[in-house]
């Protein structure tokens, strides 16, 4: 697995007074954040789920599908769906976001996927440890990074390829990571990455990559593009960067009343509000959510729920006292890094965005 | 049930120079269309299948929900979900199309969710035919229209609202319409209307009321505000325009290759192509499908498949002797009442747009 050095060509950002384009829009029509209100369901249904395809969805015959474990280790595997499935069971439940998510809201505006503050969803994953599989085929000494290749197929930026993502040794070798093949008790759906797909907790989406075809241990730091090139943290055009890894914290609030159909603007009648929500970071455990509702000036605490995971959001709750007036309403997770940003941390590509949500609402 | 009468104010129409904005962005990264290389499935799955919410989904529990059918008839019926079940089921395999599906694409740009061309789904619908209900109920003389409810809540130009669409009383009397409680042999997802939803095949998705609530036989014209100003074809602003209603004819092609992520432009190796896609019309029978490879100007017939159905989307073939070049692919279907158009049929609020899909492909 040679792969070319790309040149490391930041996403186009979009002028100071560059709308959405229909090529931004074409993107968002197929995929899909995860509507708010579903914040609700500890497991999100697939359909809610928040979904990024690269490319096309493949359509893998599970019947025929085989996984390659290969490259630097004594005994290379071929699996079928069935071998995978004789192996011992685990489960994990994780919540997945987008590394975009938020990336429309930056001014200026990275050219990619225009998330808003949706690209966020947890369900339950089951399937075989990663590191069982590593240990069957015998990972030899001087290993630097695992590739997982996914039958997905297409071009970014002139540079044709399967999607392919790597982790570091350690990551792959850890207990944490699954080949799944089952989400919220059933067979992955297509868009989902059936039959088998990667989940890596507490990693970003890019991570967990679908339609696994392969599995390739390399004695060199992979140089693949969307290591080098897609997901990468740069704070200019000078900048190398870093390849962009663990989700920031992040709290997000069921937008409460009921909404304006095209500004999506939030009704509330006035009196005892309860708010309902969820946060989770990848990068460190949870320490508290707080809520503004002034636009972050100040801050009150909430509630945290009963935990569910290292990986998995938590619940929150906050009472809020509601008289008539314009507010916005903001969350924010602290972990025991710190806090959530309210003014927002650019990044050439709009990565690992985590600025506050802000919530428009009218109390009547 | 007495409805003020709106103000017929159409949708904004945005300026020449006007991109999408924030607000279209938010409708289009909650609501999501059906990635086109789904139309592989004669029956899409719940996650695939096009959505659009206008408000909230709303929870409904399934335990306490109640149907109450009622307005003008002998006798009114407040029915569980065990009685609608305990009733003759029907199924019916139908393709549900948003009305305001090519909106993003016409030029000017009624601003709305802006749909490209991915607002369609085909599904296996069951429940109990509305008629039944009807008749069980007894619509008494002078009948003229019934307007279903939703638990759906919202408002919309001002006008705070439960969404609610009515049908014409023959309309609701025909045998097609369904009260559904499973979509493709499970109960109700909760983003498609859990626990009862109505179909009415052939027509588009905004008489397609989810998280259904009442049913009400009316004596006059319903004038509530989905039929009244949002769902209407208006030609101009002077025009008081008619109720939107039925699916016209529309093909689409599952785009060959693979893509370029950002573009979506497609990129095919020369030779035989197969083409592949699906056709359906809800006003007329479809009497053939059509290709074209340079953008509209000839046109190729394609095979037809069997048929599922009145109401549910065609097979169609075509083998494309692909030579390299640059190409715009286009296919349109035909009915007993016409052919979709090249240039697009422009309304005041972009709705039952059928212009033909392009799709740009680099033949190497």
């Amino acid at each position: 697995m040679t792969e070319v050095l790309h040149p490391r060509e930041a996403a186009r950002v979009a002028g100071p007074d560059e709308a959405v384009s229909i090529d931004e829009l074409a993107l968002a029509a197929r995929n899909h954040g995860m509507p708010l209100e579903a914040l609700r369901f500890d497991l999100t249904p697939p359909g809610l789920h928040y979904l990024l395809v690269h490319y096309d969805i493949p359509f893998v015959d599970p019947a025929t599908w085989r996984l390659e474990v290969g490259g630097h280790v004594s005994a290379p595997l071929s699996l079928s769906l069935d071998d995978l499935r004789a192996r011992p069971a685990v489960s994990r439940t994780v919540t997945l976001e987008c590394a975009g998510n938020g990336r429309a809201r930056l001014l200026p505006r990275p050219v990619s996927q225009p998330w808003l503050d949706e690209a966020v969803g947890t369900a339950r994953w089951t399937g075989c440890a990663l590191s069982s599989l590593l240990a069957a085929a015998g990972v030899r000494d001087g290993a630097v990074d695992v590739a997982f290749t996914g039958a997905d197929h297409g071009t970014e930026r002139g540079v044709e390829q399967d999607y392919r993502r790597a982790l570091p040794i350690a990551e792959a070798l850890s207990d944490d990571v699954v080949l799944a093949y089952e989400m919220n008790g059933a067979p992955l759906p297509p868009q989902h990455g059936a039959p088998v797909r990667l989940i890596v907790p507490g990693w970003y989406g890019m991570a967990q990559v679908k339609w696994l075809s392969s599995v390739d241990v390399l004695t060199e730091p992979f140089t693949g593009y969307q290591n080098e090139v897609a997901y990468r943290l740069r704070a200019s055009a000078d900048d190398p960067g870093v390849p962009v890894s663990h989700i920031q914290p992040r709290a997000l609030v069921v937008p409460p009343g009921f909404p304006d159909f095209m500004t999506r603007r939030r009704i509330v009648d006035a009196g005892t509000v309860p708010l309902f929500g969820r946060a989770w970071s990848g990068r460190a455990a949870l320490t508290r959510v707080e809520v503004s509702v002034d636009g972050g000036a100040s801050w009150a605490p909430a509630v945290l729920g009963e935990p569910a995971g290292r990986f998995a959001w938590r619940g929150w709750t906050f009472s809020w006292a509601a008289t008539p007036g314009e507010y916005r309403l903001c969350v924010r997770a602290v972990d025991e890094f710190g806090a959530q940003p309210v003014e927002q941390p650019w990044n050439m590509q709009g990565m690992a965005n985590n600025t506050v949500q802000r919530v428009a609402v009218t109390v009547r």
